[in-house]
């Protein structure tokens, strides 16, 4: 039994600090690195893959929408194929600095607001997935369960990755509870650690409603952005540990 | 006997088309492709990338200073590191894109002030070799002869290639005229043509002063955006195969 | 009985020419001059108030989203509070310029995407409205008749201008019919002169479905970035004048 | 007797917080806001724009290169009408959103490489004067004494401003002494108000070999960016006010 523990990181850009990545690397086993578009600079990449490497944590691509001062955070109507092309661009500039460190990649994950679209929208969800699938096969597609997103992986033949949010309150659908409402997100560590230690060896979440709906998830998103959001992590991973959960890299054997 | 014919290709950027890339496509062997930073984006670059496949023409990386505006013209004071990295970022973006058509990339020349920069910069010659090297050491690395590019290609282990530039003057020293001097730039398509065979023929050009010079290149510099350029190219590839001169890029067998 | 010609210029960006601004001056009366985000850039915008100026045709804001690479024309979901932000820093950036030149300011039109989004968007049509009446209560304000964009510029106490379209088919709602339906765009110049002048002259259109709507209009939009586009617009002046419409400014006495 | 405190402020972007500008503000009197650049975007002018007001701050403009990921701070060879035209751009953008808060500008300072570049290249610092002067020859237009930037203010007609440094060393002609030299800048906070002080007062500063140089000073550079900064900003603010030196904007009556 086990699970992976993943993590944006590699958020900061040119003259400015985001995130508390040294920290975090300590407790998750994939980071998610930014690749230029919504944050990251080619310098923060390589010391973001370099501090990976020597953490012994999995690099994997975080493309996001071509929006720095919105961070990705903002819907962009990009159609499929733009999308497409500019996975493609900011897979392969990851892809050549890790090289560079000695890094393969383990995976890739929309970030923000294109992940958020991808999830209800096929199209989109489709040139993600072929642009990962043009560049290399065997790179692990991270995503929502029951999405768009993981079924455009499945249909071009990347690895899917289920992925589990530990913070955040489910809808009975499975769908995240949208920010916006009361309860959206679980600020309670020692709640959050129970649910996803459900999540990582039982495979249910309870939802908003209190009834228990099946989540089978192989990561965890976790935050490292936010005040005390590292200390969380530190606290998961401890707690995931004390239950007998290994937790380890999605793509390791 | 043969000669390679590049040429700066991939320079639009959204709605903004530059320059006759089709036109161009037809006469020369090696496409230098911009890679984002000073010109192109990731739907521009697969757009040019697949036209020099289909066209037979070898795709290189055209790496320049992030300078959108300037067009990568304007001298900047990266350090070494930086452009280390940014060459590293954008070569492989252009591999990831390339790959997803197909294509297998064939050398890398720096652009506008980065190549002018580093003719004369060891450590910023060293730092675009680096980048190279550390991606992939069987890629052609192109520069003016006898210039820190070409050394530092060769110190990092990188394939060089001497670049001659088809319509511009050279000092009695082997270095171009700079072009805010009369008769830098060389009009006159039968003179451009019998100075290009010359070099790719003989290794020899005639300087300023009137003086023959040695000019042993591989390749030779030719435009495509200004008005007329890409009819050059053509008379000057018709010029070189009829003097028995083999027109191939420079990576072929 | 009178009718402005406005057109969106300015559009060139950096090394990249867009449209035929010169031809375009002769024949217009207000120039919609882009502000930096989505075309247009320092240099340019000088260059083209210098050019308005010179032509004697009034001077516009013309802000946008900033997404360069999508030349604006992509829906983006910023907060009214963005917009309001960066339409004040765009109007702000090309008064500056203009003052420079002598020129004072006339009107404000929003771009591509904010202008379609605004139309339907009470918020996003406040918040343009908003940053335009903090700046100066006497600029002109654009925009499709009985759209949100008006009446947000009628509450916020702004002179508008209903706007027609020269060269594009109207819903019999007054709507415009979108580009992606056959015959959303009238290629006949002598259809598009005839439209225009009962327009300018009776407030009338006729609509998709053959009958005729009210469409009362100060301003009418032509295109300078398509091929033929101002030889179209020179058609237009030249058809309104022989009909005995005088074709000036919309802010002028 | 009076001193003015100045300090880069509103250098935050999008996602990325920088600075401690709430409490920078408590101790300075003249706020120098980012315009979008280097850093800042229109939300954060305006967030700027209203502390410093709310805080009695007076506001200047503090434009630099186009050069997000290098802060501003890499020297760049764009020529003196691409730098007048950006500052003006820059000036323009931060008017629009002081004149939405009520606020009017009180001067101009150049950021980073622009000022370091235009303390000795005349034709820059006329690029800069001259984009001053063209929008409103009452900004105040700091600088360096002694340097191209003052002289080029007062040949424009500007209220110059001569700026000292609280925390670096001066060489004996009355430069600053490039950070790279030991001592460059003074960390002692008593050393720092003690210094000022002596400007403030007496017009004079010790130089690094010990002699006593004139340093007649209107206004006095601080910062806020860095850990502590904000804090010996503070102590500077009550170590003049003790000396019973008043500190005051340069441009309050």
């Amino acid at each position: 039994m086990s699970i992976d523990l993943n993590c944006d990181l590699g958020e900061s850009f040119g003259r400015w600090s985001l995130g508390h990545d040294a920290e975090v690397m300590r407790s998750i086993t994939s980071a998610n690195v930014a690749c230029g578009f919504h944050a990251g600079d080619p310098d923060v990449m390589r010391q973001t893959v370099r501090l990976a490497r020597d953490s012994g944590v999995a690099v994997g691509a975080h493309p996001g929408f071509p929006d720095l001062v919105g961070f990705g955070r903002r819907n962009m109507n990009a159609t499929p194929q733009e999308v497409e092309d500019f996975v493609l661009y900011q897979l392969g500039a990851l892809y050549a600095i890790a090289s560079a460190e000695g890094v393969k990649l383990q995976h890739v994950k929309a970030h923000g607001a294109l992940y958020n679209m991808a999830i209800r929208d096929r199209p989109l969800s489709d040139a993600i997935a072929r642009a990962v699938a043009a560049f290399d096969r065997s790179l692990i597609f991270f995503g929502l369960p029951g999405t768009e997103l993981l079924k455009a992986a499945e249909a071009a033949g990347l690895p899917p990755a289920a992925e589990g949010f530990a913070d955040r309150a489910y809808e009975p659908d499975g769908s995240l509870t949208p920010r916006s409402r009361p309860g959206a997100v679980i600020h309670d560590p020692a709640e959050v650690v129970r649910r996803v230690v459900r999540m990582a060896r039982d495979g249910i979440v309870t939802a908003t409603n209190g009834v228990d709906i099946p989540m089978r998830v192989r990561t965890i998103c976790t935050h490292g952005d936010t005040p005390g959001s590292h200390e969380l992590t530190r606290l998961l991973r401890e707690g995931l540990e004390r239950e007998g959960i290994a937790v380890r890299a999605v793509g390791s054997a």
